[in-house]
């Protein structure tokens, strides 16, 4: 089988029969992948027979446990910051801790197809070399000692594939011939922010499934297949994201990093009710991460965590910053990490601040497509909570999110989808579907570029002052310190109807940083529609008709707290504080 | 005179002597507009007799002096710090200082064509009422209390027209009708740092000079003609903010706002023996400022201060983020003042820390055009003075400057001039011939932007790598703090010479932070090249010839100080320790 990437416009005419074979060759190359994968499982951690189908068992999140031993879910089942207290003291070995979780993700990745990449031989060895350290040293190397991390498949581990499922990257650097990529000369192939977990004491063990070049919010490509949600195999995983939402979800891992162009981490959080950090531009070290629309800068894609907990974010978050990835990624900004920004939020939040409480903006509805009732309840518990607590909650009329939509459309795919599309004619795959940009059209000419960065910025200022102006309606003398909205208008949907963005796309316009918490599930008894309602236009029509109570009943719902432009501090504070009001985040409830 | 402005794409067949009517209707128009602004100057301001010909006086930075009184002397060559001292504590009227330098820009105006916009009486009712203020209240309004200020003209001024040299910009904003500009809408039609500005005090009073569209190292458009160089009225003044050094260098501004995109604050600063900041993008507001390339994001303008000493660009700076400008500007960052990072750099720099002294990396030359002997002069004596003060210095070996000057081209005009050619044609007048881009070109199409934003990361993370890697060089345990290189290849040259702007280009480039200082003036007796030179290319070969040592006799040389991206604090700590420790900036030197 030829794997030499093809340049697709010089590429010779394909005949007929020369197409049925390239057709064959791709196939067989994503099966090829896939069976490799499976390869790299021990025979001991392999079901003993397939889980029964999503008919039978929608929900396996409880099932894993049973392939389990009681240390094994003892560990897999703490927060990060838990872990890594054990394992900076000689608590737990950092090698039980790694194969415990190779263990669990091996586990999961059998019951919902989760995992691209799996390199527990490596992460074990990195573990026992962390022992070795601490049992010389009597103190870990790093704040992160010993944590295993699982990585999304557009981020790079050296000597780790990515084919963000991509058939025509596989065996390549990113549609390249393996050979030395221009980012990667100095450091080596891993990703910046690879380098630095590692640098940490942090353990990459997985990359975890994606769509095809991780462009949709439903996690399925040629490679591995689709991944669907583990709480309901029914319904979809989320994505882009997805893999390490489902693999969250299966406490396969203590804390993923995804990437996010418009809701990539934050949509499979909620979907897998986790938590999850989409930071603004520029916060976390995105150097030498893959992308199909790499160079496309006015909404660019961003790195983030997701957790367990708002806490285990905040810790991640934390470390991160601690590096200075400033000095290794130039499109980091030098902002450390705002201790103070963080703790008077919390006081505040708790009120004890002799200033007044905090108040939040709420977003009912984007008046595009209006949350299904699940997510309305959500909102509606946020703020009965807030306003039980003495803050002041104030409803949202921002300038039009269906221009910040098309703004999103009209910004993140200059070249036409060229980039996407020429990665799928290395192999001849077709485009999938449900990602977007599946048809490639013309890019744009440069003075269009620049008349949409214009209209980009137009309404960030727009919405800014909007933002601003709300301080004449606090009643704290500020504007709002956060903004409470959906994170999709519905809980995860079957196969093929995640059919809308616009909650999470519009804080990438934006460029305002988000988290996701956990909030509710899905309630066929109490989350029904009132009679007649009357839908703003055919997509909310869709989304209306698409609900299906039962169907969902009991997927999770989550919310996104949002905060202004790199206000990351203010967002995880907010995070921490109403989740914990809430009691959300503990493995029990499972 | 029809001055609606046309859509050019619109625009009907132009009959031969219909072009000859609109040809005849832009020189009429441009005349029209440099005799109105020319009798906005009060007749008492005006020079009796106009000052004789450059051949016989180029210098005129004394001679301004006999038209002005002692007070008024004493006024307008007072630093922005000294001004504010005496409006905010009663001792100055602010109206006596406005007047004053109302007075001394008129005069200046007549000298060298470095206005746009005048409007003193706008000032000077707005004088009255803060001293009204004072009177009433016993304190200044804001801490820019009664400071005139003097804006590049591409910065808008409620009430006052923006042509930035473009002739069918007259009488519209930026090219279109009057009428709400969507930026605009909410806040009148100032700049956001003009609103600012005045929030904090200060008074608008003249918009200066500019090439046109600002898109040039000299100063010359068909409205105002040419601006030259105060100094040497032979010479250039350097540009594009052209009018505001000019300006500066006759005293006829305490502080002005110009902006940059390769140089255009800091080449004007240089060639005018002034103090001049370049910010890193996203730290100070370009909110609703004019731009022909308003949309291209990857090497923008940027807007920063210009100013007698470094300590009054530290006293705007300071003053500008006071004010918290990521509240009215969406690009800008949230990113106060770091009094810390100012004081620190300050005290390591006189040896009052117990840690070692600073290091510098020296840049002799880029590669591509060596500086003439006075900047080498001028290199040499700042990095004789920092090894005499104990500091590290090394020379600095930087990935290749001629690939960052690739990359600014390729990056700054995605649109082939479109947007410049278009704002031309409205009125049908020419390209100037010292204009970047005076040829238009087709626009490149969204692939290939994105290939140059990729290309131009890549290249931004290689200087990167080098900046941090020097840490092994300085014996400081740090990298450099800062890099001392050439504004320009060589002093103010005549009109029409100046033929490289990469050493200012290429900070843009990086999106580094950049002061100005003044270091020397050329001397024909000691600044020669040594015999037998040999060139590095053509342009290098004709940068040597260009180079007349009696021509440029007593012409301003200074140098850059640059600091990696957003350390402002860091660049002007530099900027005003080392400028005192040269004893430079004091107007008796005139």
């Amino acid at each position: 089988m030829d794997i030499t990437p093809r340049n697709p416009e010089n590429r010779e005419p394909i005949s007929l029969s020369t197409q049925s074979k390239m057709t064959e060759a791709w196939k067989a190359k994503a099966t090829a992948k896939r069976e490799a994968l499976s390869s790299l499982i021990p025979p001991e951690w392999r079901l003993p027979t397939p889980v029964p189908p999503p008919s039978e068992l929608p929900n396996v999140t409880r099932e894993i446990r049973r392939y389990l031993s009681p240390q094994e879910i003892s560990i897999t089942e703490s927060s990060a910051v838990e872990i890594v207290t054990k394992t900076s003291t000689g608590q737990w070995k950092c090698e039980a801790v790694t194969r415990a979780f190779c263990h669990r993700a091996a586990l999961a990745h059998q019951m919902i197809n989760c995992l691209h990449e799996i390199f527990f031989d490596a992460a074990i060895d990195s573990a026992r070399s962390l022992d070795e350290y601490y049992g010389n040293h009597r103190k870990p190397r790093g704040p992160l000692h010993g944590l295993p991390i699982s990585l999304k498949d557009t981020i790079h581990v050296e000597g780790v594939q990515t084919s963000m499922g991509i058939v025509g990257w596989l065996d390549t650097v990113e549609g390249q011939s393996r050979g030395p990529h221009p980012e990667h000369t100095k450091r080596g192939y891993s990703s910046l922010i690879v380098q630095n977990l590692q640098g940490l004491g942090a353990i990459p063990y997985v990359k975890t499934s994606v769509p095809q070049g991780s462009f949709s919010g439903e996690t399925t490509n040629h490679i591995i297949g689709h991944t669907p949600n583990p709480a309901n195999r029914n319904l979809v995983v989320g994505g882009s994201s997805g893999g390490e939402g489902g693999l969250l979800a299966l406490y396969g891992s203590p804390l993923g990093l995804g990437t996010d162009i418009g809701g990539s981490i934050r949509v499979p959080a909620a979907f897998n009710e986790c938590f999850g950090l989409k930071p603004s531009t520029g916060r976390l070290p995105f150097q030498g991460i893959a992308s199909v629309v790499d160079g496309e800068a006015a909404i660019p894609f961003v790195v983030g965590p997701m957790a367990h907990s708002a806490g285990d974010l905040v810790f991640c978050v934390r470390a991160l910053l601690a590096v200075e990835p400033w000095r290794g990624d130039p499109l980091v900004l030098e902002l450390p990490w705002r201790d103070e920004v963080f703790e008077s939020t919390k006081r505040i939040f708790r009120g004890l601040e002799p200033a007044a409480r905090l108040a939040f903006g709420v977003m009912v509805s984007d008046g595009v497509v209006n949350p299904q009732p699940p997510v309305t309840r959500a909102l509606g518990e946020v703020v009965q909570l807030l306003r039980a607590l003495g803050h002041t909650v104030i409803e949202w009329k921002p300038p039009s999110h269906a221009e910040a939509l098309k703004l999103w459309r009209e910004n993140c795919v200059i070249d036409g989808g060229t980039k996407f599309h020429n990665a799928l004619s290395l192999s001849s795959e077709p485009a999938t579907p449900t990602v977007f940009g599946n048809r490639a059209r013309a890019p744009v000419d440069g003075s269009e570029v620049m008349a949409r960065t214009v209209a980009l910025r137009e309404y960030r200022k727009a919405y800014l002052d909007y933002w601003e102006s709300t301080a004449d309606e606090t009643g704290t003398g500020r504007a709002v310190d956060a903004l409470i909205a959906p994170v999709h208008h519905g809980p995860p949907p079957a196969k093929g109807k995640v059919r809308y963005m616009g909650y999470t796309c519009a804080f990438n316009v934006l460029d305002y940083s988000a988290s996701v918490i956990p909030v509710t599930r899905a309630r066929k008894d109490v989350d029904v529609y009132t009679e007649g309602y009357s839908a703003l236009n055919p997509m909310d029509k869709m989304a209306y008709e698409d609900y299906d109570p039962g169907l969902l009943d009991g997927a999770p719902v989550g919310v996104q707290i949002v905060g202004r432009r790199l206000q990351e501090e203010t967002v995880l504070a907010l995070a921490e504080e109403i989740s914990s009001a809430m009691e959300k985040g503990d493995p029990s409830r499972l």
